[in-house]
């Protein structure tokens, strides 16, 4: 078994990478860290909301009763070298300064935003752009770290380049105009949506959300050459909203294809694509990568999110658009805290295992 | 007094009807009338659900008492020459058959689509195209009939050609991306959607929704020549979803202008228009045509949509498309059963009142 | 292999007796019928919407794909005899003309509250009242039936008596008050709970079913004896009220003891009640009968609901009263779909095919 | 006019303080106050959320422009002496240190708990209990102030009292067992509940609610003679739930009265509570003190929240108990923000106002 640490456990990423991994038959959970105000205590114990003794357990299915004994270690003093792989669910700040330290003994899987922009750090959506692992040994180098830094991209990426990778590498695609409806757990546990911001209400606007999908969209989508990564030169125009949803990003996207696609090629594609991944038998993997329906009423974020525990992207509404030639129009589903957040993440560090970066 | 009737009393629109007319200072509603099955009644009989004696009264504000206590007349033996006005809120394979039979004698306010894609018959939105009034003459004329017929168009279409007409008029617009969050009162009470379906979800398609807006759009926003209507040739591509929302309907636009329009020209053609039409002081008219929000956080359907009673449109967010040269994107919300519905409807009746169609 | 028919297939109820037998180990669905209206049509077909041609499937989990191969019978001409049990989720007033038909061959496990009143029929709540399985041979006997009517309570019902009988047993209970707040999707799928009047809103009625949990729970908790069923005489008293959950009731309890009760004990009642049932370990059982929560903020129908696929009875908050002597108080909550309707009725033929009822 | 102060001025009751005092014909709003880090600033500067400039305006109705332009003042410095009236919307932490200051020189009348329970302290719910003002004239003397603190009840409390009120004047009330279903925005903006705790969920426990609500109800219906006040011997049972509801809190209620009731009589009882209070025409009180509907499904919180500006008191269901005698049931519905706070304690000013105790 590998050894695991998971930095930022008390959180809601946190416990969603317990979930992820409490089970799993390659990674072992030997640490949970968190802040100073954790350190020392039980794991369950730091789940406590002090005024009231509640047990603050967001991650939907239950944690294997153990995991609450644990102790729970302080974050700026772990001892990287003790893992084969420390995944990391804390603020971007906080991850600026903790992740390199870790990274210079042991591979750092991260869900935050801090070195997502850097050249020499893939943001991989595995199944996607598996190859652009290969960033990670130039990341090494130039760097001098025994490790590294891997970060998944944001929530809404995943579901929008995870649709778009069979058009791109099928007919190309050169502009992509997108609208979300994103859940509200999207927004994490700390600063996360009030109630009376959301009940009966839908949310304009995301703070930073729709730069983070243009930049790295055309990153995972790009090339990696020995020069280097090279972004794909797609144009994205992104409005992200925020609906009353507790699970599952939706996004309405229209895509202008280079070549003509039809409807039937394009549908072949999306359903298609992601075999040879899902062939690989990885434990977090979807059986299916892309989802498609044919019924106008899907996809649905309470009836869609879940296919595959959440694993599988659903895709619905598929159709030749109305104002654009070459324009291909669809409604996209992903799970925001699954495949968009730790589930997703630790896939992801199942394929640098079979590729040999971790273990 | 002009003399008004309401057909479909006992609907979602025909209260909604009522709310906007019983305090008008212009109209006095003198009839109520629905299907055989409630004639005969008193409005508030007809109301109650025959199983368990609830007063089904949908419409928000309260309607006045005295309201409950008319009889429900049978709209298909309404004698339609007792008015100056009939409302109609009614399925629209009725209204195909009601509604010729009343324009013989009266003028028609129509909520059904049946007659909207009629080249003689002018979808109104006041303010917008008051000119296309006109064309009432050529169906009176074509039809022999005394009264006309005159349709509101469907609520989503409102919000969007209210917002796109300031940028045709400055800039002209070549093309339009739409995706909507549709609040659920838009789906009515028959039929109506189902909390088993929205709680917790999103529902990505609407039926025929994306079809009307184009349809409706492209006619609202055309001109009225002596050769009769010619649509504008504006391209649209529409994604038309339901959210857990009751109501106010959100808009995603971006749209693509013939002419460079930078952000402050677009938002001064959006805050200034309509001032000609609002400054004719209408009863049901909003007091500012449309409402323009900086904080990009807004518009909110549960914050703005009551906005001057739900007669105002709200726009916010607008700015500079990054994949298109020419491209603005805004978020636009209307209120589905105000301005998009019977309130709007009545307020096209005033400015017929006012251009000497009705009365 | 016993041979199974789900009558009301394409409900909302037939919809999750598909889920709860699809893939149980002791019956096989045999046939699936309905109305006239669908027979004749694959299972699939018949669940389409004919508008629009979605597919009406509410379960939650998805069903195999076979099942929508399957023909839909027509219910009113349904060969009972052909099968070792049926399960019916159809109205109350035709299941009292189509269900005592199928008795006169077959077990009928129904949903319906057409026989819940009647002496000879026992109302079961599996792990409950187990023992009012005696009730069939006077049933059999008294109707010349060879078959028998066993119908399950009303969804509410369902949680309170779980949570009573362990204080009946240990303490006895005179007096009960109960407020509940229920799902929607206990109100099923044909003249469900529109969105527009549960969005934001409780609704503080819900016609007759204080009535039915009035009855049945003293019912479920009386005795059979050779003389007959002798309902427990508590005084209940019921509030029922809906709010915007999707699933799961959630009821606040008051239970009047006859013998003073420590918490300690009352606790230690509730969490070792139904261990002798749970230890026949019968394919549809949960693991733990009543599931206690010590955290004050629990349960909560989202994140409780699912507790042993929706089977196990949860209950927090047991605390002494602060108004009466021989005062608890509790919230319990029950899925009201799972446990509460098709597949608590599912546990109770199993049951019945251990005792040797059916089969 | 009379010189009003809002100290906490930015938080959610601050708001509503705001909207209810802006256009009041009696009181002038002088200054707003609150915590030193918004002192200095305008108060539309003090309300932008820093890190994204959004304003958190979250009282329902906009405030008037010229409020945005007020400076903030130090709540800890403000010079009490100024104005006539203090109405603070504060933690009661701070009360405790703030509140006494302000009172040596100024009537202060609160939303915080930190006085409610000292002997001298009336807990006024005007149209209820107005003679406990004389409570203050104690209260005066004993502590050496030229004004005094007067705090409002929970929320939660409102309701109830009002309720009970009628009923313990003219039958006696022995026992009450109630439940609530409380809205979101009873629990503040800081530390509120957030969506992902109430989408599709119940959370059955809120922290100290449910002692508060038995300790203010006894005190507010007791009796104020010479020798202080005398809390009414009414036994409690709360059970304090919160709901996916925005705003009102309803209350499934059962009071067992002393002497026996006739529906007809309590309905009479409740309808013509308050008569006297509303004659006297305050600027804040309701037209009808308990708004009573013989409709089963009402009240519903989105409904009937609003009635008379959200200051009546809505009572349904009103029934005899089915397990005892001498039991009525009803569900009583308050606007938790508008009588149940800021809008409540102005009412409750305007009464002092009316006694003498203020101006």
């Amino acid at each position: 078994m590998l050894k695991a640490a998971i930095v930022g456990a008390t959180g809601i990423v946190g416990q969603q990478f317990i979930l992820a991994l409490q089970q799993h038959p390659w990674f072992s959970i030997e640490a949970l860290a968190a802040s100073r105000r954790s350190a020392g205590q039980k794991y369950g114990e730091a789940l406590r909301d002090p005024a009231t003794g509640a047990l603050r357990w967001y991650a939907g299915a239950p944690a294997d009763k153990a995991i609450f004994d644990l102790p729970v270690e302080d974050a700026e003093t772990l001892e990287a070298s003790r893992f084969d792989v420390i995944f990391t669910g804390i603020e971007s700040d906080i991850a600026k300064i903790l992740e390199p330290q870790y990274a210079k003994s042991c591979p750092v899987l991260s869900t935050a935003s801090a070195f997502r922009y850097e050249d020499d750090v893939p943001v991989l959506v595995p199944g996607v752009n598996d190859d652009h692992a290969r960033l990670i040994e130039q990341q090494r180098q130039q760097r001098g770290w025994k490790g590294f830094v891997s970060p998944n991209p944001n929530c809404t990426t995943v579901g929008l380049v995870i649709s778009l990778a069979p058009l791109v590498k099928t007919f190309g695609v050169d502009t992509v105009v997108m609208t979300s409806l994103q859940a509200v757990s999207g927004a994490g546990r700390n600063g996360g949506v009030l109630s009376l911001d959301i009940i009966d209400n839908v949310i304009p606007y995301i703070p930073k959300e729709e730069d983070k999908v243009r930049r790295e969209a055309c990153k995972i989508l790009g090339q990696v050459t020995t020069a280097g990564l090279e972004p794909l030169p797609v144009s994205i125009s992104a409005t992200c909203t925020r609906v009353p949803v507790m699970d599952g990003h939706t996004q309405s996207v229209l895509a202008l294809t280079s070549r003509p696609a039809k409807i039937s090629e394009a549908r072949e594609a999306m359903e298609s694509f992601g075999q040879e991944f899902v062939d690989l038998g990885l434990p977090s993997s979807p059986r299916q990568f892309i989802v498609m329906h044919d019924d106008p009423y899907r996809p649905q974020p309470r009836l869609d999110r879940d296919t595959d525990d959440g694993m599988a992207t659903v895709v619905g509404r598929l159709r030749a658009d109305t104002a654009f030639d070459n324009g291909l129009q669809y409604v996209v589903l992903s799970h925001n805290t699954k495949m968009g957040a730790a589930k997703g993440t630790v896939l992801a560090a199942e394929m640098l295992v079979h590729k040999g970066y971790i273990g």
